[in-house]
């Protein structure tokens, strides 16, 4: 059962002055800074707030490191946005079974590392009216920025 | 201040569809709907979580009314997809004439009628990293759907 809204994927050419965009127009401070190999991405995640399963919602901004990354592919097409929303669910595999028995596309045959040790999957945004989704289940987390 | 993801909002050509897409895949439910003229949309705001703000985060599902709308215009050009992100802050017009202040367009004088009650404005996208942002100060809501 997805839960909560986990986080926003914002796509972002520079990932170090679009942080400083967040930190010194809203005041949101980074969380958690790291580079996805697999991914082709340098993210770093700003936690907004908790949530009522015990959770958080972050902004995810993705910096791709690689040319031939999804981000930055995408990032040719469309120029800097939102990329793709994220729910959490306390069972990424069992949601993840569910909505493919459903007849929506899942990304991956098995789910894969995300940011913070979660592990993540995406749903076809072809079957998700435009919306690039992903399904988040993630490991207990702290902070690596204090 | 921005305490939380208030909501995602999300175009689609068709609300009665998409809602249905979200209900059958996923469980979420109406928590509301309604027609905003000025707008120029009819929407579904889907409750996620609660937030520990006192709040909550929606996806709010966004079909157009009339094609001389934004969200018919953004939809013309972008297909289906993610339109805006919101953050919620318990004082609207504080934080819009904070983040005037820093340099970031603000697209109302003057906050306008948001979903459910609330007082919202929008930021400039070309400000804001490629991305729509609303600010938005909740009434105190409830159902329609029940």
């Amino acid at each position: 059962m997805l839960t909560r809204i986990d986080h926003i994927g914002i796509a972002c050419f520079d990932l170090d002055r679009t942080v400083e965009f967040y930190r010194a127009t809203y005041g949101f401070e980074v969380f958690h800074t790291e580079v996805n190999e697999e991914q082709g991405v340098r993210e770093a995640m700003l936690r907004i707030n908790g949530t009522d399963d015990g959770g958080a919602s972050y902004l995810q901004l993705l910096e791709p490191v690689r040319e031939d990354s999804t981000v930055a592919k995408w990032l040719a097409k469309n120029g800097e946005g939102v990329h793709h929303i994220a729910f959490g669910t306390a069972d990424v595999d069992a949601d993840a079974a569910d909505v493919r028995e459903k007849g929506v596309r899942v990304l991956y045959d098995e789910p894969r590392r995300g940011s913070m040790g979660s592990r993540i999957t995406f749903l076809h945004p072809k079957d998700c009216h435009g919306v690039l989704t992903e399904l988040v289940t993630s490991a207990p987390v702290e902070s690596t920025e204090h």
